[in-house]
Parts: C-alpha cells; structure tokens; sequence
C-alpha cells in the first residue's frame, strides 16, 4: 500500500514531536525535503533519502508524488509544521497541476508544533490573543503586499509574528518592516527574537520596538512582535515572561 | 521538586501529543485544567484532578500556583496548544498580579499542536500563506474591536481562523462576521468547517463565504475563511482538498 504523507517534524527537539509523526516516518520507504530536515529523521538503512536545498518546494513535491506513484510509502518533511510555510502547500499545488492519477493517491497532511507555538511557549504567553503570521520573504509575493499587510496586522491590534524574517539574500526587509510597525505601534511594545528554538544553539532575547535592531535576527531567528496588550514579567537569574492579556481594552 | 508546567495537549487524538507533554504528564502530582481536558488524561490512582468549569480560568491559574507554591507537581491542561486561547496566558497574568514568590516557581509552557494546525491538515493546505487567528467571543474583548480586526484581516488577504466561532451563549456573531467579511471578500472564497478534529464525532465542511450558513458551526468547531489564493482540489469518494498558494499575485 502505497502513500504521501506530509509530516511536520516539530521544532528542533524530537520530544516536541508527535506519536502520529513518529509512526508514519518508521513506516516509509522514502524521506523527502530540505537536508537539514531529512537528516533529523532517525531511519533504517533501507530507506531512501532525497534530500535537496531550500528552494526547489514545487520540483520536490513531484518528485514525492512520482515516487508514491510508483508505490512507494514516501515521508515529506518539514521544520515545525508542514501547514506554515512548509511542505504541505507545494504539495497540493502539484497535484493540482499535475497528473489526474495524483488526485487519487493516498495522502494526508500530519501536523506538527510549528516554531510559532515553541517560540511563543518559550517566551510565555506572548500570544495570549489574536495573532496573525506573516512570511517577510518577497521571494513569492510583492514587497508592496508584506508591507501592506505589516500596517494593517498593527492597525488591527494582532500580535505578529514574522517568519522568514532575514536571510543572507534578503538583509533588509526586517529593518524596513521594524520602521513600517513604527509609524502605527508604540516604541515599548515588546519584541522577541526567537532563535533556533529547541535546538542547542538556541538564542532568545527581548527588546522592544524602539530598540529592535534587525541585526539580532539571522535565518533561524522567529521575530515576534507584541501588541498594545503584551506585558513582560521581569525575572532576576532568569529571562523575563512576556504575555500578551486576554483582556483588550477599548 | 515542585514545578508547575502549562501543557497543550493537541488535539483529540492522543497520537498528535508531544512526548514532552507526555513525559510532563507523567510526573505530574496535580492535573488543572477545563474537565473536559483533565478527563483526557490518562493518570494514577494518586494523582489528583482539580476539574473546573470553563469560565473560571484565573482562579484556575491561581489554584495551580498555589498547589506548585505548596510542593506539587502541576499540570495545567489545555486542548490543542495552551498559549493559543488556552491557559498560559492566563497562568502569567496570575504570575504577575500574585504573590512575587509565585514568579520564583519553576514554570514552563510546554507547547502542542494547536486546534488550527490540526483542521488545516485535515484540509490540506489552507494555511498556505500568511494568516491570522481571531477569536469570536466578545467576552473579554469589546465586539466592535473584533469586527475592526475582520475587516482589517481580510484587507490584507490573510486567511482567517475564528476560535470560539460560536456557543449557545453567542449565537449570532459568526452571522455577522460573514457578513463583515462580505463586504471585503468575494464569494467564491472558500470557507471550511471543521469541528471536532481528531475526535470520533469529527465533521469537516467545505463550502464559500456566499454560502456559509453560521448555524453550521457549534462550540466545538473551528472557521476557516480563505483568501484570494486559496485553491479547492474536488476529488470524488473524498473531502476535497483546500490549500492556498505561496505565491501571492499583485
């Protein structure tokens, strides 16, 4: 019997993995995605690994299909969730644009702890209430539109988190974003940097808008940014709580 | 060792739970949380279960500080991930208003998958793009704000999860958010309705916000609103596939 399964592996630690993620990976045949992310995946020496860099999802995906295809028990995987900018949306992509007998195989999506949520945890309760998730990339949408997006999330209050968020090909984009949220928030709402969480060269620091500087963050950090609502709890020997209350006031 | 740990639990399968939130769990003296979660857990004998009814969650958060300030080891539970309308940010609202001793306690959140990452994967890929999380109830939140941030949402082309969509006690909201939502999106925007993911009495419906009638949704389901990227795959024999784009176009 032969399947796709889209498996979001969690953040770096294997503990914040699912049972379901686990049982679906000791069973495939085959392991496809980004090499950082195959190379997590404990397996038998029969399994096959296709791993491939950071910028070829849509060539990926099919390669996945063809592989189920030909009967195959294929794992595609991605970092944290596959659902939040990972895997699962190159997928269904390709099968839309692909072979009819694509539509018919067996595939399910198993989600994953995505690096918002382990972030977020790490840090409290930063998204104590309405959030919204924004990619910085421009690599798939419009500059314009990020920017857009970034004045309206602040207009609506959300607390905001940025994946994505600076690259070595994209340096920019965060300082520009940081000034954008400047002309609508406040310069103490608070700012988190959030890097590589669960992993051993985790990083985490707190700031706030005013002093945010986009130099902290490299492509394995998740930027957070707070809304009017989100308090930070100082702590001595420890990195303070930030939380975002429930309660909005008018 | 007393600690208190703040634990989502995933959603209704116990196979999309961490291993950290079950090794949490089975070092835990005290379980604290909604009855319907705490009676989730799989526990000893000597463990004991402080239930509580929905609306309670400070004093919840209380009593759990309490019992971890005395020399236990608590757990407090939520469904899907604690830190998204669950219970950590009420756990450091109390850390802060508290006893300073309170903030000295050994308090971790440990993070799960959160009730929108699990209906996107029974989905597809909804959450293919940027998107935001908004709860529906005007409980702890004046309505007119979480009409502005609807508004605000679907002008920058999120995909828009509600929580808390509707309850007995708040019937008429999600009509009125569809109709909001109306007057920025076209109907031919896809809409889901997931409800009770993972569990026995799961229901998942596909339709468009022209068509998405409110009374389909109860307390324990979960609305997705498309944007103007997101694609729906008809398959014959099974649920369709939602997904959104990753490219955005101008």
């Amino acid at each position: 019997m032969s399947w796709l399964r889209v498996i979001g592996l969690g953040p770096g630690t294997v503990l914040q993995r699912t049972a379901e993620a686990e049982a679906a990976l000791a069973q495939a045949t085959d392991l496809v995605g980004y090499a950082p992310y195959v190379a997590r995946v404990a397996a038998g020496p029969d399994v096959v690994r296709h791993a491939s860099d950071n910028r070829v999802e849509l060539d990926r995906a099919r390669h996945a299909l063809d592989l189920a295809a030909a009967g195959r028990r294929v794992a595609v995987v991605s970092g944290g969730d596959a659902g939040v900018f990972g895997m699962a949306s190159a997928v269904f992509e390709a099968v839309e644009t692909g072979p009819a007998a694509w539509a018919a195989l067996d595939i399910a999506v198993i989600p994953g702890v995505s690096a918002v949520l382990a972030a977020a945890a790490r840090l409290g309760a930063p998204l104590g209430g309405d959030f919204c998730v924004i990619s910085l990339s421009d690599n798939l949408k419009p500059w314009d539109v990020v920017v857009a997006r970034l004045r309206l999330a602040a207009q609506a209050g959300f607390v905001i988190a940025l994946y994505n968020a600076r690259s070595n090909a994209r340096p920019w984009q965060l300082g520009v974003a940081f000034a954008e949220l400047r002309t609508v928030l406040t310069g103490d709402v608070p700012v988190a940097f959030a890097r590589a969480v669960g992993r051993p060269d985790e990083r985490m620091e707190i700031t706030d808008l005013a002093h945010a500087d986009p130099e902290h963050a490299d492509m394995s950090t998740l930027v957070l940014i707070g809304c009017a609502m989100t308090r930070r709890i100082a702590r001595t020997g420890a990195q303070d709580w930030l939380y975002t209350e429930r309660r909005v006031n008018p």
